[in-house]
């Protein structure tokens, strides 16, 4: 058994075939080593444009439950930003942040179909009859649409991506809108699922992208809670909201 | 009270002030925007050429309590990428990679003394008498020399900092060789705690780089993972070389 | 909304209608306020012993995903103990210990069954189809069976369980066996979420119960650990045994 | 290298030198087998007694950090109960709940005083002269008086314990009202200290203690998250009070 990703010895640091100190360090940004280290290769410019466009898309989305568990988390360890940070990141799970997943694997199932239009009725039509949600559609806040989604794609087109994910996730769009009988905004998930396949990014590392990216969102709310402290205010709040009452007899 | 990091209503998104969508996406790097999100605005060229190199820099260093962590932890929640990388990044603590707060908390203090020579002397002095770890100093397999403090140094230099904390950090260098009366090299995290206070990155949020920084090589360990799967023969090994035995009576 | 678990003032606490101080402390176990806090009542005598049974069971099981993690991460951080055990539950997962739920989820289907032995005989069947683990069925070291649910049936019935989740998981059992044409033992996990429906525990909460058993054996690891440290030797056994390589061209 | 808390082959598992099937499932309860894994014998009536009036004691306090976080958490990843509970218990650090540490070592260190009540005076007065808080003393809520240590108290001396650091903690807290000129009182984290040393529990694994018992309250919470949620309610709450605002120029 041998690892590829990184090894050092007394005098040297590599990273995928590279040395750190003589290669990277000062000529590549973190977007492009990120890129070498989970895909085996340093990307192209395209590559970078698009990856760093993904990373900062989900940094932030102000209160969430990411960042209302770093501030309480901090608050509790205020010595160690990392518990703040890495209690804030189990969030991004099957349910906020982590979800484009589900939406990355419908598109690259789709992407190999010879009847694409048939393929996309079929898997709304699925989603609807068995009430599942469709994977990178709809969004609790942001409608009709979410602004994020159409500039995403812009950004990609403009960088020069193939673009046949982008293509066949405004396919499914429409067939979604036709088969549900009302409009489901394409979501930030579901764009980056699809820029993200663009780029080669591998399908069971995505919900690592949105880690990575939230991470540095958490990093600020620790900055902000250090100067202005919410936590206290925030348990007091559901203290007050939220009562203890004795159970029913 | 108020959150001054990021907002939103149904049809667009801030972070400190600034359009996601239209000022920010496809526009900045992720560098630059976790920037803007922890520093309070976007950086010049310096800074985000600084800020690149420390973060790539401490992405990975293969094989330590974070990578082991990572893997066996994604191999018991498959599903849960986040809970990998949060598993990993609990131990970006006080013993490894989380070790630039005290190196910062130094040079912030030091860089008002009139007499620097007088105040490291006193620094090492107190150290050694205490035997206390001088932070910054010192590293267990990179020796003679850590590689990537000098490199980091140039890389700064070259972006145009203005170097004093990096000045002091050398003076500093200078008075720990003699009063220990050997050599201890500036490590990573001494370098690092540098240029980051070159760049007004706030204390407190130091340790907060090198959690985003990690969680990107911790994302690369479990894409590896993924392939060729180390957890299983990980655990064989332990239970092989350090075996169960009932406790001496 | 209210919550019913616990609530305090100036002077006294509540858990779920009891007075902490007057009626519970020094009254009762910690294994009956567990009950109390999940259930809502005070157990039994026959409930508080099986949940006693249970909780014993899964609290170590030597070296596992969840020690190592413990011991990699509590020698990270050792002044936060609470960091070391956290990590380590993080891996009570899908795959080991945390499995409990999927055969809770089918007893607690087949119990309402007219027939039983149809249903068992289906249920293996569908499992044997799909390719798909039979859940609290199977164990990668104890062959060809695991030694826990026997005696954690005996342990149930002389403590006067009802026995009828008890009796359907062996009734499958049986179907299992013969539809595979082989044995497979009821594993502990099994024999668990069958005890546990017999005392009531929420269907949900099930895997709550093995984090909280194996958070008493992590916290024995770290005290183990403070003694006898493992953690530097695994690491370095694992850089020597699984060593970087440069990615092949 | 070895380890002795556990291990297992083919047809059993040992703890500690005990069969865990022939011996200790349904033979003992799990405070029992907790003190067994972490002090390496079984313990004699009246320390299970103390040991499980301090498991109760901390299990849970209402609205704090951790349980805000696990509910958070939970429905962030609600297949996921270990990440709820983990989350959780992340908080109980060195603000809430992981207090007795601090505590635990001054009596383990004034217990051999010859001039015990110099000893109480002078710590006393050097946390003043600090202005650090003095650890196991005081509450934000409990005032004039927390209601635990009385009755916990009561139950390690009805239990029989020796009870020379229970005097300790009581000679300390006559010293602290002296000092400070007004009335402090002892907290639970204070006299859960004393009385966990009255059984030899290990200094440095007591903060395990709150860990285990706080995982029980937690698995509650989650318990109660899944009939009546509240983690939404508690993210509009603070999305209203606490307003995204553009940074002032």
């Amino acid at each position: 058994m041998k690892t590829h990703i990184a090894g050092s010895n007394a005098t040297s640091i590599r990273f995928r075939g590279h040395d750190l100190v003589e290669e990277l360090i000062g000529k590549h940004s973190f977007t492009e080593i990120f890129y070498l280290l989970t895909c085996g290769r340093l990307p192209n410019a395209t590559e970078t444009r698009v990856l760093d466009a993904c990373l900062v898309t989900l940094m932030d989305h102000g209160w969430t439950p990411t960042s209302l568990i770093t501030r309480l988390a901090y608050d509790s360890a205020p010595s160690q930003v990392q518990v703040g940070i890495a209690a804030g990141l189990l969030a991004v799970g099957d349910v906020f942040a982590g979800t484009m997943d589900g939406c990355a694997k419908l598109l690259a199932e789709g992407v190999g179909k010879d009847d694409k239009a048939a393929w996309c009725k079929e898997v709304a039509q699925a989603h609807r009859t068995l009430k599942k949600p469709m994977p990178g559609f709809g969004h609790p806040f942001h409608k009709p649409d979410d602004p994020r989604p159409p500039r995403l794609f812009r950004v990609a087109e403009e960088a020069g991506v193939e673009g046949r994910y982008i293509a066949l996730l405004r396919q499914l769009s429409a067939a979604v809108d036709e088969v549900y009988g009302r409009h489901l905004t394409i979501n930030a998930t579901g764009a980056l699922a699809a820029l993200l396949l663009e780029i080669g990014m591998p399908l069971a590392i995505m919900r690592g992208v949105s880690v990575v990216s939230r991470s540095a969102g958490l990093a600020a709310h620790i900055a902000e809670e250090q100067k202005n402290p919410t936590a206290r205010a925030i348990w007091a709040m559901v203290d007050e909201q939220i009562p203890y009452e004795d159970p029913p007899a």
